[in-house]
């Protein structure tokens, strides 16, 4: 029964790891399309979020299978369920690159970011290939040094999205009122995507100490 | 023991209740807070986001507790987990009336929202309160026909979104930039608000029928 447990356990883990590595994927996907006005990139974005919301089914199938035919008890059971949380932070950043990638489309054959917003746009889109690679590392060694780098990165984060609006609701911004909104949008996009890896983050640390750093 | 499980679950159901009558308290406070630029009123939505997420944090426990204590399988085991996606869903429509309500703040002494635009947010916060109502009642009365027409009122937000968007992108826009990211992330806000109700009532849909809407 134990070693059952732990292969089952086992298994959800990698699914998570998938599913850190395909939201990974599909934001950095999501953002040259952005940047680049790539019709084709921006619809596979689109396209490939179905995968990911199948790996999430299959995670919550396994969860639900685990706790039926295992029944596990105490810090058992507490991982069990972590993984549901972890799985649905992850489900939601998949969804937010997603919405970048629909931002990229609805300005095609123009570019929804202007060349003087490409740069600020470009780090946030790094940070949050960052956060998400070592969210991806994080699942796969419950390195917990990593997981309380990710606070640091989404302050990082939150620098870049008050540098985005300072550009546009500055005196020299010149793309008007529709260029704004968007930019202020997808700023919403990668900080929101970066704090659901913070909060994934978050629930390793509680599965590693016990401990709830909310 | 299945008396047992039963009483449990009805308490989890009464919590998720607590939650969705808080939810709605709050965006309704939200919105007077924002339209009237009430500052007290505002500061009052943000303190008690607090009393939400400690609701859900009861939910979480006694969802915890009951599959240590009963281990429960099938149909049961799947209400308990859905109890728990209900409540995710919930806590973020308290987050974002609380959004909302520093929406408020960051513009005080102003009005965040020109009077032009207060019809339509009105309007907004009028369908996100319909929703809020209606999801209580659907946990409440597991009432699919409820449930059913939460996708209805959900389409009235998003045409009232496609309206807003016209005012601020439309020619006749004098209020600059600012205001009119103020008011697409505030639309946004709401927007987010009727799709969490909308996955929660998916979620009582898929408990009482077994079939997934999505």
């Amino acid at each position: 029964m134990r070693e059952e447990f732990r292969a089952d356990l086992y298994e959800v883990g990698r699914l998570l790891v998938s599913m850190a590595e395909a939201v990974r994927t599909a934001m950095g996907a999501a953002t040259t399309a952005l940047l680049s006005a790539d019709k084709e990139g921006a619809e596979r974005v689109v396209a490939r979020d179905a995968e990911i919301n199948a790996i999430f089914h299959s995670v919550e199938d396994k969860v639900l299978r685990l706790l039926a035919q295992q029944a596990p008890v105490a810090s058992d059971l507490r991982m069990v369920i972590t993984s549901l949380h972890i799985g649905t932070d992850l489900e939601r950043m998949g969804d937010l690159a997603e919405h970048v990638a629909k931002s990229a489309l609805r300005r095609y054959p123009g570019v929804a970011v202007p060349a003087e917003l490409a740069g600020v746009v470009g780090q946030m889109a790094n940070v949050a290939d960052r956060i998400a690679g070592k969210i991806t590392l994080v699942l796969a060694s419950r390195d917990l040094e990593r997981a309380a780098e990710l606070e640091r990165d989404d302050d990082d984060m939150d620098e870049l999205e008050r540098q985005l609006y300072t550009r546009i609701l500055g005196p020299d911004w010149k793309h008007g009122v529709e260029a704004a909104v968007d930019a202020a949008l997808l700023g919403r996009f990668y900080e929101r995507y970066a704090d659901h890896a913070v909060n994934a983050g978050r629930h390793v640390i509680y599965l590693v100490t016990g401990e709830s750093e909310k």
